[in-house]
């Protein structure tokens, strides 16, 4: 039986953890408030191909609204959350204030430099459509930007590019650049040659992907190698600047020059995270995720759950979940059915995370795959890659589109969505540039 | 028999006419360079379908590189001309100079406030990429901040759209308007009823799209009001702020409260325009454009063409041609060919527009059309529209893209593009809120 004022539950963040959540609620006696920041639904994993060219932001977004359309007991806000009053259960939007029986943070992560905040403006990262246009545009400058240089060394900067991080991301755009200048660029410059252009991929570890199993990592260290990627195991990013980064691997310092620099390092948790953990006493690990329960709740308040990457399930002993999508919506789901039961008054066991396998994708037929003991790499790996991306796309539309242009670029190897837009469409001055000299 | 040293080509601007004198240039004993601020070639008329959220800009942009890949004697530079040396014959780009032995200016045109410059940050117009997703984050934004106001007022004036100027990218855009709030948004919104929104295209003549002939116009006004677009013709604009805009219909004076003001009223010719007039002794006329000869030749110096919307053909006292892509791709093929005629010693005859007709849509099933004597209205207009358009995209990857987006808009009236993304991604507070209060 339906309450005359039905359990208020808010969401914040329209993620996977978020959206998920709001999905799952859809039959149960409650109204949803899902808050987010922007208008749709981001599907992260494909946004590398956004930033290389390949798709288009839209294909991999989805409006909110549309989602939850037929929704009756959601409704969508957009705004940003900027405090939280948890005694009396009401979230502070920047223009309103939203009153709440339940609350499930879902706002994610950012990017998180270790303390250098300054290198944010030479090494963007890659968590948005604004970022990943950011980076389309900067990609394909430089080799604008090469093509008109004149001086050897300057132009060989140009044509150096640095990935910093050896997780997925780092991967699949160090994969993907290597793709560029070895079959999307060649014959359309008549001054450079893109194929003799640099690509490293710089990782902390002793190799890339090493949360893969077995001989994964080594595989992907090889499959790099063949797509003409430098990977740098063992190696620490020590500087960044507008025309270069300093490496250092053991005692040796070297510096690299180059006027492209991208992030994949470090990931932390939203700002809104520490403005909880504040007002409710919840602790925060060192990546700024807030530590909640097996429940996902923030202990001594069980009406405000936190998922997905920003938070730190088990206590702050427990090792953290990855922070990938399975993750984020297996706790939507599981908070949902919570809520649920509370209201029907039946309790529910802790959540845990059933691991569906993680696969990274390298290049063309390169990939690296594990589910449980299987282990697949190459083309295998890579087809199983292209079909649950596909599939897991939330829209039908999206799907056919992104299939449709993914087919187009196996195809012709052209990557249709390079399009240099943005506030500084001109690769001449390049921003470095004028910076230096 | 190609001469050692070629005959250098140099072409300003990327659009209609730039593309199609490179590419009629292909066989020629001649060095094409083609110059462009942008990296891409852009389809504009379908621009205000990027605006409203059917496509995405990828879908109507193709990068210049690789529509010129397998022409060998072409290159291009992506750079902004800043200045031009007719005697010494050289075009000065803002980092380097390049010399030409025929110069083809297709540089375009930009909007045109009538001296009121400062319009534009009120009433953007539609000429970029940039420009379309700037209207695209301001209309769905309104509707957002619509839905948060409790101010009856406030509220409706975030419901109203101003669209200035009748002509086809005018009615386009109040066309497109109405359906988003008929078809795409009605179940999306818990608080407001879309469909109370108030459209307004507001035209100076006495009927929209005035250029069409007989019963067009009148078919066209009709057609708008049943989308529900209010039509003002015989209106002018006085004012625009943040808030609202002044409209003045003979002596009478009304203010209308809106958040929103669409500009599709003036264009004039591209900046560098005037700077190759003061280069040359061309007369610009009082759009900005240069006056050239039944050649596309400025008068005294036949190595310059300009060709396109920033051409005005036959002298000051011609009509001039109408702003649209067959003008100045019939231009481009005819320079093209003058340029080899001339190179083979031989004579052409003048420029002559071969009207292929005009088009304009207004809605789904709504179009207007004239070819010759013909007129076609509705249904088989629109198809008309939908099959010129769809054949006229330059590319087949875009050709195939586009037609799905458009089946599926067609089915589901939804407008999946509709991404609030840019400087400005929270609605709250809208800028124009700040300025204001």
């Amino acid at each position: 039986m339906t309450p005359t004022v039905p359990h208020r539950v808010v969401i914040l963040g329209g993620g996977f953890g978020g959206l998920q959540a709001t999905l799952a609620l859809r039959t149960a006696a409650v109204s949803v408030t899902l808050v987010d920041r922007r208008n749709f639904h981001l599907f992260q994993p494909l946004l590398y191909q956004v930033a290389t060219g390949v798709l288009s932001p839209a294909n991999i977004a989805t409006p909110l609204r549309s989602l939850i359309k037929h929704q009756a007991n959601a409704q969508v806000i957009l705004g940003e959350a900027v405090g939280v009053n948890a005694k009396e259960r009401t979230l502070h939007l920047a223009e309103e204030t939203l009153s709440y029986d339940t609350l499930i943070v879902a706002a994610g992560g950012r990017h998180h430099y270790f303390g250098h905040q300054e290198w944010a403006a030479h090494a963007p990262g890659l968590k948005t459509i604004e970022d990943a246009t950011d980076i389309r545009r900067r990609i394909f400058t430089a080799f604008e930007a090469a093509e008109r240089e004149e001086d050897p060394l300057k132009r060989a900067s140009f044509l150096t590019f640095v990935v910093v991080g050896g997780g997925p991301t780092g991967v699949e755009l160090a994969g993907a650049l290597a793709e560029i200048v070895r079959h999307t660029l060649p014959r359309e410059f008549r001054r450079i040659d893109t194929t003799s252009a640099r690509i490293l991929l710089i990782e902390a570890s002793a190799q890339v992907l090493d949360v893969f199993a077995d001989e994964l990592p080594r595989h992907a260290m090889a499959a790099l190698a063949g797509l003409g990627v430098t990977v740098r195991s063992g190696t620490m990013l020590s500087h960044v600047d507008a025309d270069g980064v300093l490496l250092r691997h053991g005692d040796l310092e070297e510096r690299i020059a180059t006027r492209t620099v991208l992030w994949a390092a470090g990931v932390q948790g939203a700002s809104i995270g520490a403005i909880i953990a504040a007002a409710t006493g919840a602790a925060l690990d060192r990546a700024g995720r807030i530590v909640v329960g097996q429940d996902c709740a923030i202990a001594g308040h069980p009406e405000i759950f936190v998922i997905g990457d920003l938070a730190h399930v088990g206590g702050l002993d427990a090792k953290p979940l990855p922070g990938v999508a399975p993750v984020a919506m297996q706790q939507g789901t599981y908070v949902a059915k919570l809520i649920r039961a509370r209201l029907e008054h039946r309790t529910m066991a802790h959540f845990s995370y059933r691991d569906p396998g993680s696969m990274a994708t390298i290049g063309r037929h390169q990939a690296i795959a594990q589910v449980g003991r299987w282990r697949l790499t190459g083309t295998l790996a890579w087809l199983a890659w292209l079909f649950i991306h596909l599939m897991a796309l939330v829209r039908f539309e999206n799907r056919v589109l992104v299939l449709l242009q993914w087919t187009w670029h196996y195809l012709s190897w052209n990557r249709n969505a390079r399009l240099i837009t943005g506030n500084a469409p001109m690769p001449s001055p390049p921003a470095a540039e004028r910076v230096i000299s």
